[in-house]
């Protein structure tokens, strides 16, 4: 923000500064790219619009859930969880090296970009960002599913591109979706037809 | 989707087919591109990212509605707020051409997009989705004031360009600003700052 811009949003009261500060700061996730390509053999995806299709998918497939769930919670959960990637990049599913140091750097961006925040709120961000990484909440287990059946329908429907550019084993991606089936076993089933499917064609090793 | 991904999912049951085909047709939305900018004078936006943006700062700023709010509704609401624009296109806020035709270009494509949904999910999206339209609710209203606030600070935090690029009058931006009023009164205070300091400034006429 321009330094006169700064100046006339001293005018305004400490609290509410802090949070325009971070919807701005927020803005940036916009900018951070995925392995992923849109629909129609499109683009990358950015995070901010994974992060929109998880929330509106999470409502979408709630009824196959394994348990209740508070829908809310689910929705700010898949809408915040990649902010971190605003400092620590993202990370690919299958990327062994990236995988060694991303907790270190995603600790790291997640004290920084939440102490923008008044502190109830750094608090309560970082609560459901820890919830959604400790996947042990039946929310967070529905956030992780989301989180993989979403760029899984993407791929499949650019005939699984983004598996064979990056030589995917469909072990790995076994061991990946098993996360899918503890939030949902009926979300399992399709996502183990669409594997199969892609193993007997030869996008997936 | 290519033919023989189709035949896949055939083996699925005819519930989770349509919920899948929505969620891949709403992908759309990411290549419906706004008038509004990144902040650090970025690309324009597009829908999904604004949605997304919009869901978020309802969380963050729920405090500020002038009413007690459901903010699950607000956030489902913000994010599909913009679907229709996948076949109507974005029409800038002050398009006055362009606003002419919206309403009907928008009839059209919410019955084609949401028809892709179970028949009870169909109606469950139509209604949120004309809940915001129509504006009366509290939830409507809050989701009102996200949608006016956000592209406001966006805008401001780039030197007001938006609105000198489109030559956009003050007195057009306060009349669309008091729909956030209607949501919330203390978010209207922050936009009166603003919008005084871009008039000063000569950023709007």
């Amino acid at each position: 923000m321009a330094n006169d811009n700064k100046k006339e949003i001293s005018k305004m009261d400490e609290r509410i500064k802090k949070q325009i500060e971070f919807a701005l700061e927020i803005d940036k996730e916009k900018n951070i790219f995925r392995q992923t390509h849109l629909t129609n053999h499109g683009r990358n995806e950015n995070d901010a619009e994974h992060a929109w299709h998880l929330a509106i998918m999470a409502y979408l497939l709630k009824e196959y859930s394994n348990e209740n769930i508070d829908i809310a919670r689910v929705m700010i959960m898949c809408l915040i969880h990649d902010i971190v990637e605003i400092d620590a990049g993202d990370t690919y599913a299958y990327d062994e090296e990236g995988l060694k140091t991303q907790k270190a750097r995603e600790e790291k961006a997640k004290e920084r970009i939440f102490s923008i925040l008044p502190l109830d709120q750094k608090n309560d961000f970082i609560a459901i960002f820890d919830e959604f990484e400790e996947n042990k909440t039946p929310e967070a287990k529905f956030a992780h599913a989301m989180d993989n059946f979403q760029p899984l329908i993407l791929n499949n429907s650019n005939d699984g591109k983004d598996w064979r550019d990056h030589k995917v084993k469909g072990e790995q991606v076994y061991n990946r979706q098993n996360k899918t089936k503890e939030g949902s076993k009926k979300l399992f089933d399709i996502v183990d037809i669409i594997l199969k499917d892609n193993i007997k064609k030869g996008n997936l090793k």
